[in-house]
């Protein structure tokens, strides 16, 4: 099978497993992990802020982030198709007690002046609002690259109205391989940024959360609240070192092939594709009900090798990685002509 | 450094880390990954439960299962110097919303007859009481195995009265080794069993646990709200996997060296044990404050070359684990008597 | 001052103090409160439930009942400007971690085609969809009653998929005032129902909540946990049956006064009715900028003796209640006309 | 029937009915009503605080106050036996996500000794302590009135050690009744004071909550959250004003009372008293169960017209009250030496 059900699908390397192999370990809970410690090291570097913290996983540090920027009592602002607020089954309000106060984005991109009139005024009926978050690349729009000017406008504003801002960037680095911008400038704005280490860059485990030296150390006591902090957790960290060492490059390939898999869907009548353009490696393919359902499609890409995902009544979704090949792309791209050309 | 803090210091061996490297992974979230396939199915057989999920964490495992066992409103009972409540941040309190009923026991030990007057009546005034929680080996009183009647009659009881109950087995494999009883059994009594891979056992990180298949179910997407469903899990599951085939046989010689430490230790008339006993590898130790206190005997341990922990005014903690060798117990017993002696 | 600002203002009449004097009580929380108990019968009986439960606010019975329809880990649907999304300072999430799935109505009445794809898949990705909220009348859309159609859609599919349905009757009375029909068939088609007896009945305070004698059961044990179990409730529970009693009938009255307001408000060029229409007896009026901001409107009106509400930068709300005068509308209508024509 | 049940049975008298209809009132929640005003300033200054609040429970009152002196992931220490712990369905936990930490104390009374062990190091795997709660009179000893040197000896423990300190003086005014303290002095040395006008005082309904401006401001805010605010609810802080004024100097009477009470059972050698003292208005009985169980007695009790409850499988208890005649106080006494005599 293609398997373009995700990028989080890709498996450690030859040569990753022997990083991990010979990964150097210690107790990261009671003591130090020395790998470990160099991931976090390294993530802060790259990102640009004075510290990060190694998680099990990017809902984690999302929700662990949200914990510590809204105070109990308040509310997050986010645009209403995020990652966040839809597919992190709401830790937000069930561990923490948030709202997300969201607003609908124009292709998952919102500008400040949507955000202006949603701080809730300082009254007793109103939570107080705290965070703004946003998500670069946006998943649900088909792995959209913030316009880094409409985020900073918004980081700027937030900061001026008290209101602190976190970056869910699981695909910064697709944004970054996709605009020639380093991860660093795109994450100043934020007071805190999530990246993953186990979507585009192959990994088996893991994402980090960077900010403040103060901000990073209360996640790090949030994430043993959540039961998060692991013992010899350098096992995992070394994939994700490797990861960032050699597979940040490569991404743009990822993104050329979702180019192609878009480029064989345009000249496909029945199929457009979601918010018009592919930023990065994720295809959002809208169906024509004419054509029939996502269900009808998918069952008809599954028997001729396509894997991947129906994510609405008429949507499905492609994304490219590490573990498809060249020729891969090309007999998808084959194979989707086929069936809805 | 002779490190006796705890036995999450193990390191992986090099055959532990050549199972690792080879192991056949895929994306636990979407799919399957077939070694943490292989780790909660060889679980579940050995607990003779239903089912097993692995999660990061014992604190995890301990907190999803009292989350899942209890509903809004209600409380658990348990004893008082029991991990659960001490140890894990509250999250029962902080993420659950629920109460720890907490009753000391004699020796970490509780008796039924303690427990029935714990029921709360139905009343508006109060929590409803759901879950019983024991733990075994219990970690405050020195690695306590439960003793097995206690347990079987705490937990009829509780079935009788509708409540659930949990074991906190993070060292279920250290009572087992010590009484010869198999986890099997020592599980049975409870609807839920949570046990760990990264003590005693050696694993770099890990806990999972067991009980109906319904259970483990819900338990899975509860892991999904704590932040800690992984990807390519398998490649610590596989860490997992080769200590239980390989490193439970060899506990009882942790065993053996905690109880050398106790003998060296009750040859220092300053030094007793609390509650008289070493049943498998914890040894916790009270300082006559005529000799000091227990900062100024780590002082002078650590000079001396020992690495543990003082986990009271007057009281330390020496943990043995497949990490120290013969020759550092019978060096470390040298220094604790040219100490306390 | 002539107070528009809400229909909260009104205070007890001679007759309804004379009530409260005389009122036979109890303690209600370890015993029977007869008069609190007779307001409760009396309106589930003329709600059509089972049973109802007094509480001292309609934050209380509203996020009571959220907090009963929806298990831990779910969700409700409603409408973007509802009261309780708004203006209970987000009980359901803060005290209850819980989520409120928004989607905007057109002015503030939904239709079951906006709800049917908002149900989240079973999946452990999302939280559950638990229950439909609806508010009538609809305060941020000036007083809207509820097309009764829409209502009695969007209730029967809810209870197909196995949503539970709840409406926020804090002016039922209004609505069905209004509209000839009875409370009790408007509450029909809801599982459970909140109304109030402070706005427009004119009791001092109080709200009750009805639904099915076990869910009013579990609504009386919250009530103790949010603190709303009162002892003698009767002396103000009196207050409501006395408006009960006495004050429905002329609720047509504030009806009549707001529709003079609004038409007051029509015939000067800068404002207009938000939603075109009044229902009942609230008016939001929406100022053009070229007359000037709300805040400037409401200077002048206070200035000129009449006290109300901006609810935006260019919205004022008036509210018309018991103790209006005919004279004073009368009033109203011309410093409107005199500050806005 | 003679009820003996508790203090919070009492009813209005035609005195403080008239004071309540005749209740000058306002909208409390968007405006001031005038006599809640009169009476959250005349708490304040009784208790020698800078503000008050008005709440509808003494529930509310406490769990208001333990949840702002609490942050997010922090506990609190009270005695084993108190109201916060065991009587207000655990909202500490359930609303707040809060730990109790609970230590037995003698009769009630805890020394500061105790409490200097429980502060929590600063360590990730704990919660962090933040307040200290006692409870003056102390209900379930049988309203026995805190030492004062201990009190004082607490608090400032806490305040040296950077916690905060609240007092639930449900039945504060007993305690400066039967000690001939004021009820400032006895509030002086804690943080925040919650006290109650519908038990001993005679009021129909309420607490106030009293500390600093700012606690005070936020106890508002959080009263709104738990849906406490109520509009004119001067009609019922009016009967809280009159017993202030007329009911405190009476409260002698009840312990007199109550006095009379235990030494009938004194008489009865199958009865003792718990705590071996009755400083105030309740008697705790404890049957010797030779003579047979508390629900036997009850049986007996009640049969013969005294209405009480029973609180243990052996105990009993009486409270006396503005409602209970001195005769009725003789006739229960004669009642108790027949019955267990």
């Amino acid at each position: 099978m293609i398997d373009l059900r995700s990028d989080t699908v890709t498996k450690p390397t030859p040569a990753m497993r022997q990083a991990i192999a010979n990964a150097v370990v210690g107790d990261a809970v009671i003591d130090v992990d020395p790998t470990v410690d160099r991931l976090e090291k390294m993530t802060a570097e790259l990102l640009g802020k004075e510290a990060a913290v190694f998680m099990p996983s990017g809902s984690m540090t999302n929700q662990v982030a949200i914990r510590l920027h809204c105070d109990r009592g308040s509310e997050f602002l986010c645009e209403a198709d995020c990652h966040v607020y839809h597919y992190e089954q709401a830790a937000f309000a069930q561990l923490s007690g948030l709202v997300a106060h969201v607003v609908a984005g124009s292709g998952g991109v919102l500008h400040v002046d949507q955000l202006r009139p949603l701080i809730r005024p300082l009254n007793d009926h109103f939570v107080r609002t705290r965070l703004v978050c946003l998500e670069n690349t946006h998943n649900r729009w088909g792995g959209r690259v913030q316009p880094h000017q409409n985020v900073v406008e918004i980081c700027q504003w937030a900061s001026e109205y008290g209101l602190r801002s976190h970056m869910d960037g699981a695909r910064l680095w697709n944004a970054a391989a996709a605009t020639g911008v380093s991860v660093e400038e795109l994450s100043r704005p934020f007071d805190s940024v999530s990246v993953c280490f186990s979507k585009g860059l192959g990994a088996p485990v893991g994402s980090a959360l960077a900010g403040s030296a103060d901000f990073v150390a209360e996640a790090r006591r949030t994430r043993k609240l959540f039961g998060g902090a692991m013992r010899q957790a350098g096992m995992i960290a070394a994939g994700a070192v490797y990861a960032i060492e050699h597979h940040r490059d490569r991404l743009v390939e990822d993104h050329l092939a979702a180019t192609k898999l878009s480029d064989a869907c345009r000249q496909c009548a029945p199929l457009s594709i979601r918010g018009d353009r592919v930023d990065t490696n994720i295809v959002i393919v809208e169906i024509n009900p004419i054509w029939g359902t996502a269900e009808g499609m998918l069952a008809q890409l599954n028997q001729a090798g396509i894997d991947c995902f129906a994510i609405g009544p008429q949507s499905i979704r492609f994304v490219t990685h590490l573990d498809v090949s060249e020729s891969q792309i090309h007999e998808a791209c084959e194979i989707i002509k086929r069936i809805a050309g």
